[in-house]
């Protein structure tokens, strides 16, 4: 079975050094080609082009930035639909527009080949060491097949229906983040400027109700000033905004979201857009009341 | 050591069992006293009025319902402070306002006598168990001389500083709790309205970086529509008004707390205040964007 990689940021780079340890033959292609070059140390070729990816390829990962990537490397005149081999399954590792996800899906139907969208989360931490949660939308013969794949870049992997439907999980999952990281920048906003101990406090409320994964590993680096990306604000902009368009197509409020959106856009015009998320707390901390 | 207990509603009651299994003598006042009455079987006495309760204790502990009942338990003519014994120590574990906790703290020293706020989190059960978490407030060398007391009803004990410490403390937990509530709502409010199965979203959610206690403890509680109160609607609200007012009196935002306020104000209004603060979902479920 021969896997095309397209995308070989840090996210890509972890999960082909996992499926070159299991042992697949990949060949990558990156917009900036020095980056896929990086990885040729794993046995994994470099190829020049899109193009050149979908024609040589059974199965077909892709992992870029936004969702005009993924249009432009799916629905491109030199891109995969239109350059694959019928029987193709194509694995869409971005996250991304559940509906574009959709319209790829029908795309390769109508070719005969096979689309999966399937985001990850857990981070580069998670990619490097195989430990992704995979939210997986579309065929079910296709997600079979594709397995021992998924199992060699991931742990928690689920199918959760239809095209779109892994990006839709992905986005409950972004909502989640979202109104949680929220609470635990004001949380430890509070408990700074009522003169408590901000550490203790979290203490306090870290294994009750208040708990969160978010309060366990970002609330301490939100304390210590370490605003070192581990997911950038610029992509969770990216990501709410996808959530934000679908829930207004669907007609359904979500309000938690709406303002952590607002919010994040305002850290980001204010040039955070590529530290850590947890940036939020520093840029509270000295709002006043207007 | 004699314990006068003030309150003998659903938490109270847990407390006082656990009291009496480890031993202390306990005076018991409530306002409807048929509730009293009902733990006498533990041994505990019921008396008649608060003056009473003030004149025969050693230590006094109070949970009553809002900030208003802890000032006329306390300041009342008929009153713990006007009618305590010189030495007396105070525990209020009511959730109420930091600002009376402190105005309790000074009129206490100046009567010789010593004042803790310690309110509780890990809710009924928490308090049945004897596994609440306690947030305390106050004089040290008080909290050192009940710390016994503290560790019959709880286990996750800790001191945050001087009078109204501990208020703040919980008013941080309640602002965690307020956005991750909203956020895990809508996460879950997503995957409904996009038609995932919400319980295998939410399982996919959980162990990431998505998870929460309440995304754990009350989002299957949510898809099943249990809206059985763990916590009551009126006392998030309650909770959240006195973070609000310590947020706007010492001039900091709180954008997430001000929108969960919000939305739980219009949820109480809308006849809802006894159900458990989890009713949020069903509440947001139906909504249509205006």
């Amino acid at each position: 079975m021969q896997i095309g990689f397209i995308g070989t940021g840090v996210m890509g780079s972890g999960m082909i050094r996992n499926l070159r340890k299991a042992g697949f033959e990949v060949n990558m292609y990156n917009r900036t080609r020095a980056k896929a070059e990086a990885l040729e140390e794993t046995g994994a070729r470099v190829l020049d082009t899109v193009k050149e990816i979908a024609e040589t390829s059974d199965v077909i990962m892709t992992i870029v930035g936004y969702p005009i990537d993924v249009e432009e490397t799916y629905f491109g005149a030199d891109g995969l639909l239109e350059n694959a081999k019928e029987g193709t399954i194509f694995i869409d590792l971005t996250t991304s527009s559940p509906l574009l996800a959709e319209k790829i899906g029908e795309s390769a139907a109508k070719r005969n080949m096979f689309a999966l969208d399937a985001p990850v989360s857990g981070g580069d931490i998670g990619a490097k060491n195989g430990t992704l949660s995979i939210m997986v939308g579309g065929d079910e013969a296709a997600y079979e097949k594709v397995q021992p794949i998924f199992q060699a870049i991931g742990q928690n992997i689920m199918l959760h229906g239809p095209a779109g439907s892994g990006q839709h999980a992905k986005m409950s999952n972004q909502i989640a983040v979202a109104g949680t990281m929220l609470s635990v920048s004001e949380a430890l906003l509070y408990a700074n400027k009522t003169g408590l101990d901000p550490e203790r406090a979290r203490q306090t409320v870290a294994p009750g109700a208040g708990g969160s994964w978010t309060m366990d590993n970002l609330g301490p680096r939100m304390l210590k000033g370490d605003t070192d990306p581990g997911f950038f604000v610029k992509h969770f902009v990216k990501d709410m905004r996808i959530a934000q368009e679908v829930a207004k197509e669907l007609n359904f409020k979500t309000p938690g979201l709406d303002l952590a959106l607002e919010l994040y856009e305002q850290i980001e015009s204010e040039g955070l857009g590529e530290r850590g998320t947890q940036v939020i707390y520093e840029w509270l901390l000295p709002q006043q009341r207007s």
